[in-house]
């Protein structure tokens, strides 16, 4: 983050404080051919324009009109493993950050390689889902707004996270879990069906569909750059007008 | 957050030049006199002066002298409990707020409320410390400093939370024992002698004093405002010049 220091502020009100002046000093001299005039004219008017500058800025900083609230916003990406969050949601966080608001991405494989043994457990799911709504709240105290990515399986904790951030969407991609399987290029799948991998959601664990999601999106016809296209104007329409 | 709109912008640039441009004819009128050539010298000048404005923010926007980076920082408050954390980092906190520099504080007790059975072996708090980390370096990606106040007894994740987070200070609020067991409104230590409590710092699980702090103080002989004011100017010095 950079700030101007009060040296530079004041430098620079000189500096066209002098351009100004000198301006009207020879319009004035050209107009009428008197240089003491048209200088004493130049100096009246520097005074009086400082005087007048400071008083038009004192006013329009009691006129609320035209100062647009952005609101932080979370958008929540949820579904099976492999149904495409992390794709779409780092298109749509690359098309939200040319709109010069504050945004962050949060993704769970980042943390997760991040904090060892955080769990898959349902008591570690919901714990882990509490502290990322913590992440989220306090980067929204800081108005920054977020993309998340979580497969985030259980009713409960997606619940707690609407319950602690503010102007929360839920995006759904659904995804046949045979077109997840398809999609398997990690072989998570694969080995989650070998019974290698325990609370896998979707295999061996309940993936709970959201009843109240905001957004859903059928990912076995939509494509990622549509959809992408389609998460960017609904958050223009809410909440980046 | 609040933004101009473009419309506000206008509106309200339109509106200076005209207090602008009727001055100076007033001006040009009082001085010779004649109402024609006042308003044909006015007009000039308002086209004029809006070049010239705008090649004037376009030289100084590539002028880099006075812009001051603000770097963000990570106060890191370590001490037995009861050593005085919260009270001083507290005060700390107040203070820096006042410097308008985007900040936050983050606290032990507020965490632990919210997400419940982090737990206090060495492995768990481990964990803990480093999604504290990762909550401050995300903080810190967005310009924004910390203020954070954790007993944090293992070197090891005082030293990964040094690896991860940038400008870290590490505030080391250094008390006996005694005078932590008497300062015991919490009944906390009575609880741990009792051994109610496992793993508590100090009395049946270790506190490895830092070596590297960049603050030390002993909360035996300063009060907690000069403890906090010594950290200020700290700050100040090195960070918020």
């Amino acid at each position: 983050m950079f700030r101007e220091t009060n040296t530079r502020s004041i430098v620079k009100g000189i500096s066209w404080r002098v351009v100004a002046t000198t301006t009207t000093i020879i319009i004035v001299y050209i107009f009428f051919g008197r240089l003491d005039l048209a200088i004493a004219a130049g100096l009246i008017e520097t005074v009086l324009k400082v005087v007048l500058y400071w008083g038009h800025e004192k006013i329009w900083h009691k006129i609320h009109w035209g100062k647009k609230k952005i609101e932080p916003f979370n958008l929540w990406f949820t579904g099976l493993p492999l149904s495409g969050k992390s794709t779409i949601a780092d298109k749509v966080y690359k098309e939200l950050e040319k709109l010069h608001i504050p945004i962050e991405r949060i993704d769970s494989k980042d943390i997760r390689e991040l904090v060892p043994n955080i769990g898959y457990s349902r008591e570690d799911r919901n714990r882990h889902m509490l502290r990322i709504a913590h992440l989220i709240k306090t980067l929204q105290n800081n108005s920054i707004s977020t993309v998340a990515s979580f497969v985030s399986p259980y009713r409960e904790s997606r619940k707690a996270i609407r319950e602690m951030v503010k102007n929360n969407i839920v995006v759904y991609l659904k995804a046949d879990i045979e077109t997840c399987k398809r999609r398997d290029y990690k072989g998570v799948y694969e080995k989650a069906l070998r019974g290698e991998l325990e609370n896998f959601s979707g295999i061996n664990d309940v993936y709970e569909e959201p009843q109240h999601a905001e957004i859903v999106i059928d990912t076995d016809t939509v494509s990622a750059d549509e959809a992408a296209s389609q998460i960017v104007k609904y958050v223009r329409k809410h909440y980046v007008k």
